[in-house]
């Protein structure tokens, strides 16, 4: 199994997919009442798409119900799902921190009510993370196909809970990255944050954490932040969401920094009935994207509607039912996967600029947010081919421009007067 | 093994003492890790001591970790401690909505956060506590030596957490009362509070409901609640406590309502190091009182010194340490046990007025909290014998007084003014 950091070069390098791991029967309170047999079906379908790897969620709660107390058994639950992994032919990205599941946040009683603490800037919660993180990360690390370990899903849904201001979340995440590489140093360590982080003006959690922290930027696509109530489920401002966010994060990030689409889902009552489409037209979207390092569909099976109180749109993601029937976003990617073209040599692309930089002015975010005239502008522009972003500061980069195949340079008419050109 | 509603009649009836069962190894996260082999050896140290019950708490998020899966596997390992208590001679009371446990509130995640629901108000989690506590009480009733049902330890600890007023706070538990009562209709169902109930004006939980819910009345006596800091661990207004409590309960109680002194223990930080004194007095100043129907102790073992962020005084509140040996309390209560005399026939006591009715005036209670003169007064006569509590609504009712055996009325002189005889 590739490790990540084998794999992880943009290009002409094989592109990964892969599918968020939900377990079909009992959902992640299935840690609780762990049946290897049972993973190992939920696994079997998953490679029989033809994916290559699947990202999995622990429950920090049920492994540190105390903070002192760091349960043997759920780790090695954990490393038992990684070794069934293994023997289905799939590598595995293990997320640490849940922390935050659809909508559920699981905290343990040690940073709730009586003992209340924010897990981002109180020390001592901080101190029983850092341990939690390394003990999960030195474990998974022991196993030959794992090949990334993420903070955890999402960690910024963990506010406005537990408060934080943005250079606490910034030096919270960099601190527990550091644990991760020291406990499993041939790793890689990611971050990961829902798009609030490009797109909303207060929010703590920074565009800047997301291309900066970490071996590599996670983004994740989820249509229901607005991209679809711009002109429905299927229309390309749906579509090209995922597009749109990688090519934020490579126009904000380093140069050659690969982004991962960590997450994308096709959720119904915002996508409406033709699944597949959906599918078929976001893979085709984002996939030829030079910046794309892989693409990990949410998720792997339905949630089972005897559970209760998820949102309505969480129970239908899966790309197999919880009885293990295909599902149309099944069929569609593993349609997909079977006719996607190798990865072309750079073609010359048009870059858009954008009239604000949402790392250095993260007051601006809003600018690029889902329904934005700079969105609606790119949307428009994708719709007659690829289109990278090109941050304000280097729209006159002529370098910068070239290296990533920049051939020709849009500017949005109603941002015209304001761009320095 | 006698039901409670056998045993329970106070007057000759032989007293029941017991522990609350705190695991020694793992204290309650043990849930998550059940090793039959460990509470066997734990309920033989309790067993050893010559108590006759113990009361569990099984842990609410674990067993209903969303509001639609009530786990089977935790409600037999609830049936299986159950079981093991019947091996060692032991009675069970389950304490059902853990909830609060030593300063640690376990509510699962979809009462928290992303799905802030107050447990006491919200119709939809109190539709999933129905269910919850209707499951459990009615597997735990299939046990005969399984003898009654508390909602859960001090709820009103779950609170200001979750908010609720006193109308609320009193339909919550009856609702659930009658849960109970229908799913294990042969069963003792309990409330429990801690002790704001009667000694905070503000508190929404009232003395009322201990006095009225549930088939007898629980107290659970803890020094630390300004007794101790009157004057010392072992003076007098400390080790009288539990049996002022046990006197206010049956003071504004319906007639011959029994009182179970549900938890006592000797926090070692309040009380002192002359433990062994503080459960000598304790046990000999309350186990005369008429209305006792039983004392269990808190706990039976200590808490692991690894496991961090309890206050202080719960480490060494154990019978046992966490490696078996029996501690000061352990030795105190057996040797107490041993000596204690049958209940005697009533004799003739003093009856104390007190100045208010914190049952029909809540916002009253502080003038009958430690350190109040009203519980110095009756702390200072209690020294020379026996006091019961007399209602103010009470102290010309000569019938009344006559079958709780009072022969002789006192008053406190600085509310003789105010008392309408």
């Amino acid at each position: 199994m590739d490790r990540l950091s084998d794999a992880g070069s943009t290009g002409a390098g094989a592109m990964r997919f892969g599918a968020n791991y939900v377990p079909s029967k009992g959902w992640f309170y299935s840690w609780l009442d762990f049946d290897p047999e049972a993973v190992r079906r939920d696994l079997a379908d998953i490679a029989s798409l033809g994916l290559d790897h699947v990202r999995i969620f622990p429950v920090w709660p049920w492994i540190q119900p105390n903070r002192g107390l760091i349960r043997r058994d759920a780790v090695d639950d954990v490393l038992a799902v990684i070794d069934l992994a293994r023997a289905a032919g799939l590598g595995v990205a293990v997320d640490v921190i849940q922390g935050h599941l659809s909508s559920f946040d699981f905290l343990p009683s040690w940073v709730l009510t009586w003992h209340q603490s924010s897990v981002f800037t109180d020390r001592r919660v901080r101190a029983g993370l850092a341990e939690y993180v390394s003990e999960l990360a030195g474990a998974v690390g022991t196993r030959d196909n794992c090949f990334a370990i993420t903070l955890g899903n999402e960690v910024n849904n963990l506010y406005p809970t537990n408060d934080v201001d943005p250079a606490a979340a910034s030096a919270w995440a960099a601190e527990l990255l550091d644990v991760v590489r020291a406990a499993a140093p041939h790793l890689t360590a990611l971050h990961s944050v829902y798009d609030d982080a490009w797109y909303a003006a207060d929010h703590p959690f920074g565009a800047a954490d997301a291309v900066t922290l970490g071996d590599l930027t996670t983004v994740h696509s989820w249509v229901f932040n607005g991209a679809t109530a711009i002109a429905g489920g299927l229309a390309p401002a749906a579509t090209s969401h995922a597009d749109y966010l990688v090519s934020l994060a490579a126009a904000f990030g380093p140069p050659d920094r690969p982004v991962w689409l960590q997450e994308i889902g096709a959720p119904l009552p915002d996508v409406g009935a033709d699944v597949g489409l959906f599918v078929h037209r976001s893979l085709a979207t984002v996939s030829p994207n030079p910046a794309l390092w892989g693409i990990t569909w949410w998720a792997s099976h339905d949630i089972d509607r005897a559970l209760v109180d998820f949102p309505d749109r969480e129970y239908d993601l899966g790309l197999f039912t919880v009885d293990h029937r295909p599902k149309p976003a099944g069929k569609a990617l593993q349609e997909f996967l079977r006719s996607v073209p190798g990865r072309a040599p750079d073609g010359r692309r048009t870059g858009l600029v954008c009239p604000v930089d949402p790392v250095l002015d993260p007051l601006a975010r809003a600018a690029v947010a889902p329904g934005s005239p700079f969105h609606l502008g790119w949307v428009r522009l994708r719709e007659s081919g690829p289109v990278s972003i090109v941050a304000p500061g280097k729209a006159r980069d002529a370098e910068h421009l070239a290296s990533r195949g920049i051939s020709e340079l849009a500017v949005l008419g109603t941002e015209l007067a304001d761009f320095p050109c």
